[in-house]
């Protein structure tokens, strides 16, 4: 790598060393390598690439700024050579990312064939099936022989990775089976597809949610799945490295929405500072108001604190134990929804597993803390009762609010992870508040 | 699915009908259905799959505890006959899962040959990259034509999802090169492979960490990976399958650390009770303890607050925001991490950037909070100063502790997830509240 930047950073370019050392890399060092350099730089790179489609390839795996760099920088003529090698895909991606200006101009450089097909993308809802499938599949008859297949697959062109597995379809282009590539290498040139295809294919419609599909492809090991329109019409393939990305992008926004944070559209490193104070302030806001309420309850005991100073000291243990117990309950129950484990209807079995977890925590919790306090507070049996019922109290509403919220974030249409830790925190620590004060004041007659 | 439960419901058993409905079913789907089954009626459907190698795939896909079952029930034939199709690392995977006796016994049924194997890869340190790779892979050497390698895999028998690539190896056994399968099904009967070749192959160390694999295959886009020993052989491949499968542990994995369980080997529905209270107490009691020290600190002021019993209303809130703000930066750090996003040497520009972003929120929270006490209180301009200033101190410290944690314990070698919002928490609130103190005493002049 630091060779190759060596290599590009020379003035003038060796052109000829440069050719062959390119010859030699992955598309996705070489994308890697334009990341570092300067605009002019990057340009002069892409260009020594006369493969069109390696071009292509390359210009696929650079960041959207870049990208739009490139596009601006590049003639007529080199945006055409690209955008025409770029799968359809990826120019909806680009599009996408861009300025309106921008994805404009690129549209009106591509066929107008490939045109239409993107327009027709762009049209799918965000995050769903038909947003991230690829429409340059290989279709295959059923009563084509295999060799007539592997005919049709030599001229069709399409990208390696979308042939792994090429589908059937009949005459009302209507999905019908797969066949996977070894089944062809394998199979005698003169048999039928349609003895040799799975007609028990797992497909998606294009409205499909793409973290449903993340699931499917887990489940049946898949590297491909067909995508059908509502009238069973074969119009896409979502390929298992668009799965890795989805992937990647829900889990990361699980994690951001779980810490309170509004999901990040790029990396951590190319993000603003004042981005990111951005996205983490609403939350912390929204928090910091909602904890006046804690405070406003602790003012309304403040006669009990002035006779019994000693009970502050339990506040941030009790607010604290309550408030990880809960968050344990909530991300198991997230992360159970995101992996299909745990469904909607499983929800009085959650939360009564819930309950009897929080009471053995409980009891562990509040026996341990009966013996610190016995100890360290003069042996005073009343005050360790009265902490260690609020604790195992704090426990079983921490833990039952904590598994229920996000199952009912589910069943009204909100991402269950918006429902995590920091709001589940706040109720717990009113829960906490009131049990505590409310069983001192009986208990210590104040 | 209904409908094939009622079928395997019924007694006897519809032979003819559960054959064909068999037939037309996927593997994963009747894996499911046997999970569902008394032992008996599992072990009597199996029966009905007489294709072994189809009820080998079907075996791969139930639980570990069913898989147990079925070898306790079935006769040593047939056991015989489902092992000698099972690939390598499944028969791993059910070994490593099943106590001893049942281990030695499956063992005992395989040829030597794949017992020998089953013992190497049984030797490889748990979550390397050689404890996931299958060793049923396809070899060419540089100079077949493509006639040869096509014959070569039609011959080999291994299962479909290793053949999409092909690896090419030299007289010793090194990896030299990869064919994709739509190169051989596009190429010319007479080329030869090491002109259709990419020699630019990523391949991974038999004991490179899962987790690293799986940051290559989202780069890369890639569906398999070779897997090469110290001396360059090539040894396995990793398929995307496994990947996804690695991913979604090492996410739940995450996701668990960073809620303080202690991760949990299978699903959150078939995990007991006290298994569940067992994986969380830890932290719970842990963070109890700690809590005690933010205990004794609230008791080190306790004369501050008998002079101005106000300030304890302040405490949660204060409290609340520094963990709130402090597990934003380390969830969005350990994340980072977790993609390759964020590496050890980027400690200090990480660092920099948290401390900006902790300004600007702090500076925001501040003033909101600033304006919120000086309306309730009574325009007490102190008060409000004093606060809006711990907990800008307060987000400065939480949100730098917060993300230098995950990355210390990196270079420690330590999981960051380990590192996250618990303990972040606990140190922070000690800050918090000595902040706080401070400050109010020299202000109040107590």
């Amino acid at each position: 790598m630091e060779n190759i930047l060596e290599l590009l950073n020379q003035s003038p370019l060796d052109n000829k060393k440069l050719r062959e050392t390119f010859a030699q890399m992955n598309a996705v060092d070489i994308a890697d390598a334009l990341e570092q350099l300067s605009d002019d730089k990057a340009i002069a790179a892409l260009r020594l690439i006369d493969d069109d489609d390696f071009a292509a390839d390359v210009f696929s795996y650079v960041s959207p700024e870049k990208q739009q760099m490139l596009v601006e920088g590049l003639n007529d003529a080199e945006v055409v050579g690209i955008m025409n090698e770029l799968p359809v895909d990826d120019i909806v991606d680009f599009i996408e990312d861009v300025p309106e200006d921008v994805g404009k101009y690129v549209l009106d450089q591509v066929s107008s064939e490939k045109g239409a097909l993107v327009d027709r993308l762009l049209d799918y809802p965000e995050d769903s099936a038909g947003s991230v499938m690829t429409t340059e599949i290989v279709e295959l008859s059923p009563h084509m022989t295999v060799k007539d297949a592997l005919s049709t697959i030599r001229t069709s062109g399409v990208d390696k990775e979308t042939i792994y597995t090429c589908y059937v379809i009949d005459e009302d282009r209507k999905l019908i089976g797969a066949v996977t590539a070894d089944s062809l290498v394998r199979a005698g040139l003169n048999q039928q597809i349609c003895d040799l295809m799975d007609i028990n294919v797992i497909s998606a419609n294009a409205t499909d949610d793409q973290e449903e599909l993340t699931n499917q492809f887990r489940k049946y090991d898949l590297i491909a799945m067909p995508v059908i329109n509502r009238s069973g019409h074969l119009i896409g393939i979502v390929t298992v490295d668009d799965i890795l990305r989805v992937i990647e992008e829900e889990t990361t926004e699980d994690f951001e929405k779980m810490a309170g944070i509004s999901p990040l559209d790029e990396p951590y490193m190319r993000t603003g500072v004042l981005k990111h104070a951005q996205n983490r302030i609403t939350w912390l806001l929204i928090l910091m108001l909602t904890a006046a309420i804690t405070g406003a309850i602790i003012s309304t005991f403040e006669d009990s604190l002035a006779v019994l100073p000693v009970l502050v000291a339990f506040i941030p243990m009790l607010m604290g134990a309550g408030g990880n117990a809960g968050a344990q309950s909530t991300t198991v129950v997230i992360r159970g929804m995101a992996l299909g484990e745990i469904v909607i209807k499983d929800v009085l079995r959650v939360v009564w597993r819930e309950t009897r977890i929080a009471i053995i925590c409980g009891i562990v919790l509040g026996l341990a803390n009966y013996a610190r306090i016995w100890l360290m507070h003069d042996r005073n049996g009343t005050l360790a009762l009265v902490v260690s019922l609020s604790l195992v109290i704090t426990l079983v509403v921490a833990k039952s609010i904590g598994c229920t919220l996000p199952i009912l974030a589910k069943t009204m249409r909100i991402d269950p992870a918006t429902m995590a830790a920091p709001i589940i925190t706040t109720i717990v620590d009113c829960t906490a508040l009131i049990v505590f004060f409310s069983i001192a004041r009986i208990a210590f007659n104040i």
